[in-house]
């Protein structure tokens, strides 16, 4: 007889469920990280419910840009002192909050939320008609594509620039090559490719 | 300015700090999961909630054993299909689930909750009295000690031999050697030591 099989245990089991199925855990992980919250249940198991209904309540999308923040229009929308003529439009949050991370752009963002092949769903889920108005009411020079070096996000830098041919501003695409750090010899040959056709002269 | 050091933003980084204090977790995959979470809050936020204040609510540790589930005694400690006089004293929650999952013990468990290097803070904290009062008052026959095979576990087993003298009773040790599917080249020498010196004759 299998004991985690029984009817009685069910609420931890589904607990492990729920954990396994979250993004870099599995059944193994999810039961380790679920034995960890269950063993103490006073402190850890009660301090990440207080924060997770606190999130539940206050977290928001932002109504302009597609970041997750407590207030909408978010902070980084609302911050007067980034530059409002750049935008770069990414995939997802998680690029956006990467890109954040770097802290090498100080402009503002789009956040898709797809690529290309979700417009198959009709409507405009990319909410590029939204995006095409702030670039023409709030004089957009500049959209930084800053999709994944995939090839759903190059088909969507490709459709964006199409999309965005009727107005005048510069369309521009992150850099591809050799990543900081990266050896040569266990680099693919897509990168190796790229790092090659765009190579520059040096000063 | 970096956007998830202002002070606004901390309940999403609390979150995140929580998650990669998790077992198996780091900050970067503790981000991966959060963002997973609050993108779909009326979804995931809500049901990971759900559960985990159901859980808050529910579980408990099972006095006899130490076991976690919903009732104390828990359903093994219940189980009258299970047999009495053989304990399996393991030192985690996490080591009575493994045992479980592989479904070979049909006893009950002693879980220890530490080794003897817990013992230096005093008092019982590995309930050993309990155990021996439970080995004297139910006719145990056996102590099936399923310690880690660490330096830790090792002198937990010795600690618990000498402990269980005074009664007249088996205190036996999980078998060391090779593990299924091991292959030689890959394995330590400390394994490799104990499976040539515990070598046992074919049939």
């Amino acid at each position: 007889m299998h004991y985690h099989s029984r009817g009685q245990e069910s609420i931890i089991e589904k607990i492990i469920y729920l954990f396994s199925k979250l993004p870099g855990l599995g059944p193994r992980s999810a039961r380790r990280v679920v034995l960890h919250l269950l063993q103490d249940p006073e402190i850890r198991l009660k301090s990440l419910l207080t924060l997770l209904s606190e999130a539940a309540e206050q977290i928001t999308k932002c109504n302009e840009c597609g970041n997750i923040d407590i207030i909408s229009p978010c902070n980084i929308c609302n911050d007067h002192k980034r530059i409002n003529h750049t935008i770069a439009v990414v995939e997802s949050v998680a690029d956006l909050w990467a890109i954040e991370r770097s802290g090498f752009f100080t402009g503002k963002y789009h956040v898709l939320g797809g690529t290309v092949s979700t417009l198959t769903t009709g409507g405009d889920p990319l909410r590029l008609a939204q995006l095409m108005s702030k670039v023409k009411e709030r004089n957009v020079e500049e959209l930084i594509v800053a999709t994944n070096s995939t090839l759903d996000g190059q088909t969507t830098a490709f459709y964006l620039t199409e999309y965005f041919k009727e107005v005048n501003i510069l369309v521009s695409r992150l850099a591809s090559g050799i990543p900081m750090g990266g050896e040569l010899e266990y680099l693919d040959e897509g990168t190796l490719g790229a790092a090659f056709s765009l190579r520059k002269p040096l000063e």
